[in-house]
């Protein structure tokens, strides 16, 4: 049985899961979070649902045998997008949460009492391919009109470290924006973790008339609700204890010093040093967990549960 | 021992690679190339030489196995830079081409008869760090002043499909070659395969009188140099009774459908649809083959030979 004592376990393909496990630790002081990003085979906004899963699939496996969480939360858009409804079924029990819903949620609310309301989102090919917004918003607001863009290039320029006022971050965005700008859109989903770092310049282009979404703090309160529901909140005194950054520990599959380099700017605060997991260990993770893992029907039986 | 009937093969991270094996059937009829593109874990460019010399591993010990290459050309910049020189150590005898090496050459000998020229590079982040172009140019030209831009967003436009004449392209690149152009370079190497792509409007900004250099051809000639004299090439006639699609067979370690429609576009004539290859199965490939290859020995003793 989960403990309330266990950590959350935050997984991403690199660096923008960051804004999640921020909008975590800030809702729930005295939490723990073990942060997965995998920087060996980012980024996954370009790839398949067939390989996503899979390398979301062994990352699971991975904290469930390293960390015993208590609940995972797939903070990647692409990933929730193509990968999220399979793995749940897998890993049930497990509670496992992704950023489409609440994002999607977060919009369906937002976009005003006209019924027949604009909403506009920006994500990597991959989510808008899944048509994962499409559908979770869809169904709460059956007359919206949903207007979904591909925006590759804002990874690269954030990662980059382009800011706000580079010239070229602005016209890109522009560029991408005006599709959804004449469609007299009223909210805006940024669907991806990595674009709240570009809201500033966003909400400028779109105007203040349209509401940005960024679903990291809809998707902390999520998890908020259901570990209280579930009498797994942490003893909040514990947050009394701990820095910031003993709150969080983090493992990526390549270059630990890049990504502690950059950390702070999407988490707020620095953090200790990556543990480095080379990918190979992920595949024998999953080999001696799950020998049926590698099954990609949508039908398939559990395959792990939480340990009693 | 290698025979002049078996393949050429051509190793990259994705598309760009296509560039050389089109250089590689160009210049030399007659011969068959297998292409493998690991587009599960691309992009190599911002990854640690670690990581991407444990693919690029993986890759070659796969295709040993499978196709029982002549030759192997790792049509990669990145994996060049930073793969290289082990994986020669680990697989001798066998012969494996990089892109730096001829490209360094070429900028040696186009950079004009002054003996301190100075010569621009343009790459990706990790090759940069690498310092490989810049070694490779300074033991030919030893008082060359050598420049090196890494340039992260050129591939993602690339892949997106920007074209010469998109004003953001144009933007870019002139932001890039900024500080290129100040340094009065002579000569400026194309350091990834996909930037030949650009190569006009890369022209035009730098101005005629800088010979902008792609390393496809230059590695093209090396290979045919070396299959002669070491009695290897082809027969040509098979050149009169091959189309340009038979000459080459594509993998992929994910959607073989994207990387057919891209395809056209870095090869000049369409290929069939690749064959997938699950990433597990390169560390399977290579946990059989080769038990001690994980080691990042550089004084590893060979691994594989070519069969023998």
């Amino acid at each position: 049985m989960p403990h309330r004592g266990d950590p959350i376990f935050v997984i991403d393909s690199g660096l923008g899961g960051l804004t999640v496990a921020r909008a975590i630790l800030a809702r729930l002081p005295g939490e723990r979070v073990v942060y997965f990003g995998d920087t060996a085979r980012l980024p996954y906004g370009s790839k398949t649902k067939q390989t996503v899963t899979s390398f979301v699939r062994q990352i699971v496996a991975w904290g469930l045998h390293h960390h015993r969480p208590k609940h995972v939360v797939i903070a990647c858009n692409t990933a929730s997008a193509l990968a999220l409804p399979q793995l749940r079924n897998e890993f049930a029990p497990l509670a496992i949460w992704g950023v489409v819903e609440p994002g999607a949620r977060a919009a369906a609310q937002a976009a005003g009492t006209k019924e027949a309301a604009s909403i506009g989102v920006i994500a990597t090919e991959a989510t808008v391919r899944s048509e994962a917004y499409q559908r979770a918003i869809g169904t709460r607001r059956r007359l919206a009109r949903i207007f979904v863009k591909s925006t590759p290039l804002l990874v690269p320029m954030i990662e980059e470290g382009r800011m706000h006022d580079d010239p070229i971050v602005e016209l890109v965005l522009r560029e991408y924006l005006k599709s959804l700008t004449d469609r007299d859109i009223t909210a805006l989903v940024l669907g991806c973790t990595h674009y709240p770092l570009y809201a500033p310049v966003i909400q400028r282009i779109v105007g203040k008339d349209v509401r940005v979404i960024d679903s990291a703090e809809q998707c902390a309160e999520d998890v908020a609700r259901r570990l209280a529901a579930d009498g797994l909140s942490a003893d909040p005194r514990q947050a009394q204890v701990m820095d910031d950054c003993e709150r969080i520990s983090a493992y990526v599959t390549d270059d630990p010093e890049r990504f502690q380099r950059l950390a702070h700017r999407f988490l707020g605060f620095s953090v200790d040093r990556p543990t480095l997991v080379a990918p190979e260990t992920l595949y024998q993770s999953i080999d001696s967990a799950t020998p049926a893992a590698a099954s990609d029907d949508d039908h398939a039986e559990p395959l792990l549960r939480l340990p009693a």
